[in-house]
């Protein structure tokens, strides 16, 4: 066992150890830890913002990309941001020991499905130093012990962040591991974490680009909370309101590019084409979106570009969209469940048989009907924070939230019962 | 690439097809297919009986166990409960489509959560014929569809038990892969499945002993859903009844010595020994259970055998129990922390308070108050019916039945919102 990994099995006993610990703990002590996390960000501002000038100063140096520099860059507002969604997260309910559902049995036993802390969770992410806070934040609340590794070019703003939040738990009677932030920048950290920690790790979820997400996928021992693309698809059926259709369109492609849940493909019913694409193609342009349509809509716009196979195939993540007639809900489920990736599609139609077979039909984490892709996000879903999407198909699916960051028991109450 | 990885991938792709056309199958159309099965394994009866006693006398001629060879023989008796599960399962509640929950936004979208079937789920199971049946069952009313690989032994009797329920598919008008059973005995197979089948497979169950199960979760790529061991724990609070704790104690222990639900360890709060152990040791002695104690208890009782540190981490599944004395509940939370499997406890006591705070602090799939561990059971539940017990923190906790084999979609529903 090399140095690295001996330090590394220490933290996932000291996680496992941490995590019992918070099982047990109050509400109000967790709230406690979190809205003295903010104030302590709050009072060290100054110097968080000096360690992070430091590190963008040396990222660029580097040759990091602009992209790159905006995510790690702090300033007034990140920082404002971040101590606002401590306290917001502090004022959610708290899950733990919510029953989700209860019964009883014939001989007499109670049974009940009581919300209970994961127990272990590490969250691998690259370069926004909010995520330090926001992750510990939300896996805390939820009951649990943490173990953060961020990206290398933000360790010392990470752990500036860091600290803050670790001296709360301390202050409020939390272990003061209930967060752990790996502080080596050793990439072999990584594998360490992935390989479990010796069974300590009960969830993994990775923040970060496609080629992190992919390695976390294939590589770890535990669970994974995650999505690697989002290829989000607006289909227009042929009873859709025209403005509706128009406005879901654009808002799903163009509102944010860069984002998950941003649209990438549009499926049109073909029996509406004639109707329906002069409008929606207008306005995409005018929006400055680049069409690249297959032989269907070509042969009625011959200005727009021909789609390929590999541009069903593409998450963009820019102002380009790629657009396929189909035929009806069925083709619509068809062309999803064949190029999609899990993750949210959206139907515009007026017409209820329609929404209902594309609701029942597609298999995505979120299916909507008559609204923008681009609601894919726990804010919008209330979830008050959220840690990432999911596209798995077990435990949790859409937003991550803190009630998802739980799993639950089963507690049998009875009066002496034994079984015949 | 190999012959049986060329098989083994048409059959993953198939059975995605299948979960495709299952996802928007009726439950008329599901509950007729059940039904259809048991009335073909009741008209099959004699040719499953043939070939099954052909496959015992060969096991016999093998030299297996008198053990497995009764887990794999069938008689009338085992082939009416095959048929009687299956119309149970068929009366049980059509699980998918079910809102689980669902919330409205400030800005008129409304969210649910809606279950659904989780997709591909591969059972791989030992000796047990109705396995075959009970597990294609359960996946099919959730939804799903399955893979199934039973032990070689009993290819032949799988094989006709599938028959049956493959051609009841057919007449029931779901896909004929809804259920699929792989006929080679080549191990190699397994491998394949457990690879995933290039990302078909979305749940894997093992159904068998400790080695089949080690192996699955070792080496699946998808999620599992699975118990390794089931070292349960008796806890005799010093509030307890005594008659409660003894009547508890004998019935978790020795009722069935061989379920994973049978208790291991039995934990005295110290300060009641004197009062409690007593009527305990004599009441498990008499029921003819071996008693390995530590120190504490082998002072007051030098009749009983020693218990060593490897006694509290054994799983008997015999008429053996270790016994620890422990600094009330805390101490049986942290004994329990450190040696239990996190299948099942219990603890006896008459006292609100320490009940609650062992149900806080033990943090296992199921956790009892005055009543034997033996209830950890699906039919005990009232699931209805059960494809096993999982001890993983995340998706589904203790029995597994119809719903726990679902997942959930995200349903939003608007006018034409779009995000601002």
């Amino acid at each position: 066992m090399t140095a690295l990994d001996e330090t590394m099995n220490a933290i996932g006993v000291a996680a496992k150890d941490a995590a019992r610990a918070m099982r047990a703990a109050s509400a109000a002590a967790k709230n406690r830890a979190l809205i003295q996390a903010a104030d302590n960000i709050d009072a060290a501002r100054a110097d968080i913002l000096r360690v992070n000038a430091a590190e963008v100063a040396a990222a660029r140096e580097a040759g990091k990309t602009n992209a790159f520099i905006d995510r790690m860059a702090l300033d007034d507002g990140r920082i404002d941001g971040v101590c606002s969604a401590l306290r917001d997260i502090a004022a959610l309910d708290d899950p733990v020991g919510k029953t989700l559902r209860e019964w009883n049995r014939p001989n007499g036993l109670s049974i009940a499905r009581v919300a209970a802390p994961i127990g272990v969770v590490a969250v691998i992410y690259e370069s926004r130093p909010n995520v330090t806070v926001d992750a510990a934040a939300i896996a805390l609340k939820a009951g649990n012990a943490v173990i953060l590794r961020g990206g290398s070019e933000c360790i010392e703003t990470n752990g500036a962040l860091y600290k803050c939040f670790r001296n709360a738990c301390a202050d409020a009677g939390l272990p003061e591991t209930a967060a752990q932030f790996i502080t080596t920048p050793d990439r072999a950290a990584v594998g360490a974490l992935l390989s479990g920690l010796d069974g300590a790790v009960d969830l993994v979820i990775p923040r970060g680009g496609k080629s992190l997400v992919a390695r976390v996928q294939s590589d770890a021992r535990a669970p994974v909370l995650s999505h690697l693309d989002g290829i989000c698809h607006v289909y227009i059926d042929g009873d859709a309101d025209p403005e509706k259709a128009v406005a879901i369109a654009v808002n799903s492609k163009m509102r944010r590019t860069g984002v998950c849940g941003a649209a990438e493909t549009l499926l049109i019913d073909k029996g509406a084409l004639d109707r329906l694409w002069p409008p929606i193609a207008a306005a995409l342009r005018e929006a400055g979106c680049e069409l690249r349509v297959d032989d269907a809509i070509h042969a009625l716009d011959s200005a727009a570009g021909k789609a390929t196979e590999e541009d069903f195939q593409t998450e963009y993540l820019d102002a380009v969209i790629s657009v396929a007639a189909v035929d009806g809900v069925a083709g619509a489920v068809a062309h999803i469940a064949r190029y999609g990736s899990g993750h949210t599609e959206t139907i515009v139609t007026e017409n209820a048989d329609a929404a209902d077979q594309f609701v029942a039909g597609v298999d995505s984490a979120i299916v909507l009907v008559n609204a923008s892709t681009q609601f894919a996000d726990g804010g919008e879903f209330g979830l008050g924070a959220e840690i990432g999407i999911a596209t798995g198909r077990l435990h949790a699916r859409g937003p991550v939230g803190v009630e998802e960051l739980t799993t639950y028991k089963n507690v049998v109450r009875g009066e002496g019962q034994i079984r015949p």
